[in-house]
């Protein structure tokens, strides 16, 4: 028999994704070590509340309270609590004390990625977070290290199952914001506060990491542009499908080059309409999809459930056999590079397509002279069409409804130009302006 | 400006893939430095022509038709000549001198792994193949990393550009085989013999590549399955759409349990039904596709171009950057491991759904008795379609389509049950048997 190196193994966290990590840990600890080179010894598991029902019945004297005192002497620690504090004070102890750290808590990395990447620098440590974004889809090791010879131009990701879920039922049964909503509830893709996945926060904290990774810069949070999809009608789902199209919340990474020429990135999250034949259209129910555009490998995509204990337990114990093979072997970790030191670009210097769409009185002259406030504007148009309302057809002075599909625009063009619009005497209302992403 | 260490790079080829290769390097050497730690210096290409017309405009004092002094001294080879030998003898006298190797050459490994990665693993170098499977879609790392603390189950993969062109063309366009050949043929989607991509051979070495990773075993070559596209005719294709599926050629990686219940991995090749909404299913053109379903992150899919040379390029990039930084800082590469040591299972041993098409004579009691022959070589039957043909429906003794899905049935079984079928004298002709892979 081989004789393995012992790994003492520190877990934080024993909820939906530390119970599974836990289990398969104990389950599947000789294939782990003939895989790493390591015997990865579970020492605890910190939690809580000790007598707490957990999904998995795990030897008792497993749990603690003290996660301090456990996390000494580990050689790995898996955070798994979630929350800024007090995981952020154990990462870094646990860095401190040069073991190396997995986690899936985007939210504290997107907040203060740089200061935990920072401090296993310099000690020598390494922080893998395979979990954090699309849980159990490989993402961070394809861009941080199969596509490390390429130049990404773009990622278009869906990476919120929830808010997926929720369009998804708007798209495909015609459900109202609300219904769509309860219905995710019901079934577990919803927290009770919606908040953070509804208003497309958790989306951002994803394209942070996503921006950061991709374009070997750092990227602060607080600097993405973020909307979420409350907003999202109905009218406007069914208006998607008729122009073929589909309405998904997109965390855009994309290297842009601004108005004055300079370079940077653009980390933004908002719905956004995605043409049918696009392969992130066909994403449906609470699945993932990280779709990245590099200069030689051209399209990509990378698909599969986003969520789940059991899921996110695979990338976690995926990082577990990195770490320990690094701890075996030496080398390189998955940490971050910002040698590119991209500035993060405001939403106003990023180019797309929009499609507008707005009620106008039908008079004389109205088209052309809302095609002067485009052009104006310097938004180009591409495509218009004009349906007057049924039954007013005779009537000189009825209400049409225009939908515009613009070339390529600035965003702060486009805002402007919206604003315009909205001040035109021929204008009723802006009824909804999307933004198209995918094209080119 | 910082200092980076310098590692000599040789570069075996200059085709499609190597040119590419040469001009990335060139032009990102600042970026690849600062990504890998490493300042790559090109310091030979060695071609059989060096009056041969390029792709790519290089320096003319690069290239040399001296391969083995090229080698001496070479910190990274990367071997982009294809074919067995000299490549093979190359890659060996590279590896023995120290160096870490990079190929995209299937056929190579596919024939050889076993010899090349042991001769790696005895001077501690590493061999890199990103690019051997699915040109630049990641999915060597993936496998071989992030799913390294999962348990693969089965892996279905659309390896082959070409001959999923043929394919989609047939079931887009109607086109005949032939035709669609031409077309593929026309558009650079198929070499002037098309065998190896046709018959499935080049798919069969990407699925011993598949297989060997995900189960951790070696997996000969010689063993796997193989069947080509030749025959697929447009009545199948028709036929497959009427009934909701899509046919694919698949390479297949599978764990499997024999009758004897021996565990065991299966590879194989075949053109199979996919239903229409799986995931497979709208893998159009000359793209390519890895569906890999674990116990722990469930299903996963990794999409896009599998063959050009820059997208191939791309990954050899990635794989040069992991070399580099594994010069720098240590640690281990790619390479395999074969712990598992699972056994090659034959074909006989696989479980899936069939779906058979009879011509039978339609006269009373003809589908109690085919229903009896399957039943007697324990296939069971899951649905029956039965149409006879259009003019004959008063002619007692006419001909009857008969089309039959099965339940999961031992390929086995179902052989020897389809020799008994063609005996029967009810059958006047088997018109076609094809399996249903992606259901579960
Ligand atoms: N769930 C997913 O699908 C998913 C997917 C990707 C990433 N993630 C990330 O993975 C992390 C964990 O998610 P989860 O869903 O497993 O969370 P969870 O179910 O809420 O579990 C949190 C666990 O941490 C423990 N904990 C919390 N605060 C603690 C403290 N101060 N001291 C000691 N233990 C403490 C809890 O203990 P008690 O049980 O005693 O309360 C519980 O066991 C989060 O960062 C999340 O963003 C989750
Ligand atoms: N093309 C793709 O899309 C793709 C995708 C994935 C993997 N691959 C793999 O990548 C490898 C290269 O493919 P490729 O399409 O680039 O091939 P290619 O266009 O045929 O180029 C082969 C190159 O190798 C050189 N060469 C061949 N035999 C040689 C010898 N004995 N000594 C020195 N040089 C020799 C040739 O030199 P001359 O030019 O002087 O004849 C040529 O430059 C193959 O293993 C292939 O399977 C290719």
């Amino acid at each position: 028999m081989i004789e393995y190196r012992t790994l003492r193994v520190a877990l934080l966290g024993a909820g939906s994704v530390g119970s599974q990590v836990a289990r398969l840990l104990l389950e599947n600890r000789e294939e782990l070590a003939a895989r790493s080179g390591a015997d990865l010894q579970l020492v605890g598991i910190a939690v809580r509340n000790l007598d707490a029902k957990r999904d998995v019945e795990l030897p008792r004297e497993l749990y603690t309270t003290d996660a301090e005192t456990l996390i000494v002497g580990a050689d790995i620690v898996i955070e798994l609590m979630g929350g800024i504090e007090p995981a952020k004070t154990y990462i870094l102890q646990a860095l401190n004390a040069g073991a190396d750290v997995i986690t899936g808590n985007k939210a504290l990395l997107a907040e203060h990625g740089a200061e935990i990447f920072g401090a296993a620098e310099q000690v020598g440590a390494e922080v893998y977070y395979e979990a954090a974004v699309a849980a159990a889809i490989p993402i961070i090791r394809p861009l941080r290290d199969s596509l490390a010879g390429d130049n990404i131009k773009r990622i278009l990701a869906i990476v919120n199952g929830s808010t997926n879920y929720i369009l998804d039922r708007m798209d495909r049964f015609g459900d109202s914001m609300a219904d769509a909503q309860k219905t995710a509830f019901e079934l577990g893709f919803l927290e009770a506060d919606p908040t953070l996945d509804v208003e497309g926060y958790d989306a951002a904290q994803k394209a942070t990491l996503l921006a950061s990774l991709a374009f070997h810069s750092s990227v602060p949070a607080s600097g993405v542009h973020r909307e979420g999809i409350s907003q999202i009608t109905p009218e406007q789902i069914q208006a998607a499908k008729d122009a073929g199209y589909v309405i998904k919340l997109l965390a855009i990474a994309e290297r842009i080059t601004d108005e004055d020429g300079t370079e940077g990135v653009s980390a933004r999250v908002y719905p956004a309409l995605v043409d049918r034949n696009h392969p992130l259209a066909s994403v449906h129910g609470g699945n993932n999809a990280v779709f990245v555009e590099a200069e030689a490998a051209g399209p990509l995509m990378f698909y599969g459930a986003g969520a789940g204990g059991v899921q996110t337990a695979s990338a976690i114990l995926g990082d577990l056999v990195s770490a320990a093979r690094r701890h075996v072997a030496g080398g390189p970790g998955l940490g971050e590079s910002t040698h590119a030191d991209l500035p993060l670009l405001p939403i106003g210097s990023v180019t797309t397509k929009y499609q507008i769409s707005l009620l106008v009185t039908d008079r004389p002259g109205v088209l052309a002279r809302i095609a002067g406030i485009l052009s104006d504007g310097g938004v180009s148009v591409e495509t218009v069409q004009q349906t007057v309302q049924p039954g007013e057809e005779d009537d000189a002075t009825g209400t049409a409804t225009l939908v515009i599909g613009t070339h390529a625009a600035r965003e702060a063009a486009l805002q402007a130009t919206v604003e315009a619009l909205t001040a035109s005497e021929d204008t009723q209302a802006v009824v909804s302006v999307l933004r198209v992403e995918g094209a080119e």
